[in-house]
């Protein structure tokens, strides 16, 4: 079975959450599977891979909360640490932060300035690329430590919404195409 | 190197945060640390193992958000599936709920009804246990679902905080007590 395969399996569709006309996501029966997990995260680790198979990154970056469930595991699949991209706040040392617009109000993400390490390629990680805005605001944080983003692995697109606009050329590897 | 010189290593003490007079255990240089975070799940995941090796739990529990990090590496390490325990409002489907007190008024940790499956014995898997309240309403979220929970696993535990009477004779796994 393909990562792709799992994924419609396994991910199901819940109409009018969280509000009327959005059809929400749910990955929690992909979670809870085994093989499915296990399959999702070593397809996920494939985006930090080269033609070759060799590894092209120096660090997996994870966006609080739904990036942590899966950018660790990737990041102990390629042999490189996590960092977590947090909510304002919660990161107790010297950070840069970046604030971007949500349908209502703004959000702002946090790292720790220390955090792109050496080499500094670094893989994003995430569950859902809709609007890219969460993307686009950790591809700055990545730079403002100094770091480049050697591409984007997501569980699923949905391809009508902007996120390429926001994301420009950047690689992005989606294991499953929402339309 | 055992998982709690890793700790004691990459674990950084950070004075006065969120507030004057709390010393706040920062992880993420420990995440960053590729060989430290394998380790350390690892040694996580021997909790959910009996005294001859074998896998004794059917599923790892994680709550929102620091539990996400490891919990499903610690799955993936075991051969189990992941269930996030998440915040309130997060969660699409019919769920269980465990309301408990914080030092300033309370908190909400929502689980999927289905979230126990076959088997039902739960390991769970956060950072840091302190005043055990988060881990205690999640025990209550497993046996709302007709688990049982065959232990608890963090990185470090708080010696000074009321953590074990909030869960009273449960076994907990922790690799590095803080006193």
């Amino acid at each position: 079975m393909t990562a792709a395969e799992v994924l419609r399996r396994l991910v199901v569709d819940v109409p009018d959450f969280p509000e009327a006309g959005v059809v929400f996501k749910d990955i929690t029966p992909m979670l809870a599977d085994p093989d499915g997990l296990a399959l999702v995260v070593d397809a996920l680790a494939d985006a930090g891979r080269d033609a070759d198979g060799q590894r092209c990154v120096d660090a997996v970056w994870g966006m609080e909360a739904r990036g942590f469930i899966l950018g660790p595991a990737v990041a102990l699949a390629l042999g490189v640490g996590f960092v977590p991209v947090r909510k304002q706040g919660k990161l107790p040392r010297e950070t840069h932060a970046v604030s971007y617009a949500l349908e209502y109000g703004e959000a702002t993400l946090e790292v720790h300035t220390d955090a792109a390490g050496a080499g500094g390629r670094v893989l994003l990680v995430d569950d859902v690329l809709a609007t890219g805005g969460t993307a686009r605001a950790t591809v700055e944080l990545v730079e403002a430590c100094g770091g480049t983003v050697a591409g984007v692995a997501v569980l699923m697109d949905l391809a009508f919404l902007p996120w390429r606009e926001a994301l420009g050329d950047l690689p992005v590897t989606s294991l499953m195409t929402v339309s």
